[in-house]
């Protein structure tokens, strides 16, 4: 079985390296720039990889919805397996795909699409088959690691931090899919999916954005509070729902998210047999990324390749869950939740007794109407 | 395929449970104990499970040599599947229990001989699929970690933080293979072996053991030195060779081992593509290790199970690997790589410059001549 690479961009030309050098003969590559060094490999006509019957698999790098999302339909259509890098489809579109590739008797898998380098839902998967998951958490987002872990360490403001990282290129020029949490969003949507063997949405996922944290955010939660902060991804299981949420965090400095420096990731699961597993490594880049794509070509090429049923018993609710909560603001806002409340210049530093995500977002909503600087965090138990 | 367990000690008994609630038959269990919950299930006479054609996986967890040796072979030879959670066994047989699986073209894995509940070995074989692992290293023991990480929270002392582990069952009444490192060599020896696709012996493993440790190392490591010490064990493949030692390490406060707390572990993979992978979990215990032999059980009932290959082309020596040491003696001793020597009271509190591990454990044994209670740890970049 033969392998198609749609995409030659980072993570496309990375698994491709890493496929052709162990042996993993990759036909054809799918790209509209020219790319001298693929020779007769490369096409810009998406009929020469569905007609070939010797390619079994294709390698979706795209990126985006369309025309990934056509190109993946037409593949399992032909009964071709799937591997995709792609969270914005497959957020989207997971449960339509999942269905296409039962159907045609093929496999969907999308292991880098969340964690990077990270045989994290590869390894999520793997657990669910004699274990039952209760909490997934994690570190998702290199970009917001890589901005707290330096505000931090060098005592910087957000802005400035920011501004490094996009010289880096740590960062995006338009930087709102990882500070306003969307990217996180996503990979939990996917990883809850797995987990909890059901659908999970982007939609689902309530989101606090990291763009309003300042350095006296830092100061409060380092030097009053103790704890340090993290901007982690939450898929919860209670009893008839699962909880979705991206929320600022605070932990105690010894939890091992709290040594996750720079733009890597920490992501886990709770089962109730194996308790607590935790995997850390690079959350993009293109070796990473592109192993973790190459990993699962190599699966399906090899007849190793499974992929989880969908029971969709679990409705996506943030009414089930409860934490406390910090919250930094100049609103003259009170409410019954509320626990200590400290004046500082002009703002409240403020940390609630447990209340559920549902209620917190809700309640955000109305502070942020009065103060729109104002930040939100969970606080870790 | 259904399953036999061979032992329903602690290990073998979760496993037992884990694969019958999620839908595995287990078909009978080898124990020369009554235990009336197994019913017909049970049996004493090993034949009763290698003439029955239904069972075609052996899970194996007695521990130690014999019998399991013997019962391991004659399942290989009676072209069944083997599972196993022993480290002992594994460590000392496995060219020729790897080679007895070839001939009878079965499977042998052992994931949960090192890293218990942690899919440790699992993915590490994965990764070698397409990556070129250069490194390995990790707290592989939960009673030396547990040991360690008391005496620096409570400022204890060895013995007394001994003697409350072994209250509280976190380490055995003779707690040698744990404190002189010969469980993290056997481990350390295992995981070797995957990462570089060779045969580590337990016998190539250089061992600083952890019980000279005392609360003036402590004290001196965090407060002079700035750093944290764990006890890990480290793979190393150098440019014909593999390098393997267990050793006290001292690490960054920073670093992610240091918060590894309890008697939890964590390993990590360094591999040229993917960079680096850590994998933290539950070292130990009947539902992790339990849900680690049951997870190699299900790959092989559900035939995604691979072996690795062993070529050997990898020649265990130290003398390929250098780093910095730290050393507390009184004894008068005074060597070219020395580096900073400070005395305080009877003792010297010395750090080294970078020598190879051969040589630094060759001088140990000068120095512990002289002084039997000597401490040396390795210093991690």
């Amino acid at each position: 079985m033969k392998t198609a690479i749609l995409g030659f961009g980072v993570v496309g030309s990375g698994a491709f390296e890493i496929l052709e050098k162990h042996g993993y003969e990759v036909k054809r590559v799918l790209d509209i720039r020219p790319h001298d060094e693929l020779g007769d490999k490369l096409t810009a006509n998406y009929d020469d990889i569905l007609n070939d019957k010797e390619i079994g698999v294709v390698a979706e790098a795209i990126g985006g919805l369309e025309p990934a999302h056509t190109f993946v339909v037409k593949a399992l259509k032909a009964g071709k397996s799937v591997v995709s890098s792609n969270k914005h489809l497959i957020c989207t579109y997971y449960d339509e795909l999942h269905a296409l590739a039962c159907e045609n008797g093929v496999t969907l898998r999308f292991t880098s699409s969340a964690g990077g380098g990270i045989p994290w839902l590869y390894n999520l998967r793997r657990s669910t088959r004699c274990d039952d998951i209760y909490k997934i958490m994690g570190i998702m987002n290199g970009t917001t690691n890589f901005i707290l872990d330096a505000m931090i360490s060098n005592g910087s403001d957000f802005d400035e931090v920011l501004a490094e990282a996009q010289r880096l290129g740590y960062a995006e020029a338009n930087p709102s899919a990882d500070i306003d949490g969307l990217d996180t969003a996503r990979k939990t949507a996917i990883s809850s999916s797995i987990a909890f063997n059901t659908i999970i949405k982007e939609e689902n996922v309530d989101i606090f954005s990291l763009r309003y944290i300042k350095k006296a955010d830092i100061d409060y939660i380092t030097s009053k509070l103790g704890k340090t902060v993290r901007y982690l991804g939450f898929g919860i299981k209670n009893e008839n729902s699962v909880s979705a949420f991206v929320e600022p965090t605070l932990l105690d400095s010894g939890a091992l998210e709290s040594n996750v420096n720079k733009n890597n990731n920490m992501i886990s699961l709770f089962g109730e047999g194996v308790g607590r597993l935790s995997f850390y490594g690079q959350g993009a880049g293109k070796y990473p990324t592109g192993n973790s794509l190459a990993q699962d070509v190599i699966d399906i090429i090899e007849g190793k390749a499974e992929q989880s049923d969908v029971c969709v018993t679990l409705k996506a609710c943030n009414d089930g869950c409860e934490r406390a909560y910090y919250i930094r603001t100049s609103a003259d806002v009170n409410y019954d939740f509320f626990d200590k409340v400290e004046v500082i210049g002009e703002n409240k530093f403020i940390t609630t007794k447990k209340i559920t995500v549902s209620k917190m977002h809700s309640v955000a909503k109305e502070i942020y109407a009065l103060d729109d600087s104002a930040f939100f965090a969970g606080i870790e138990e």
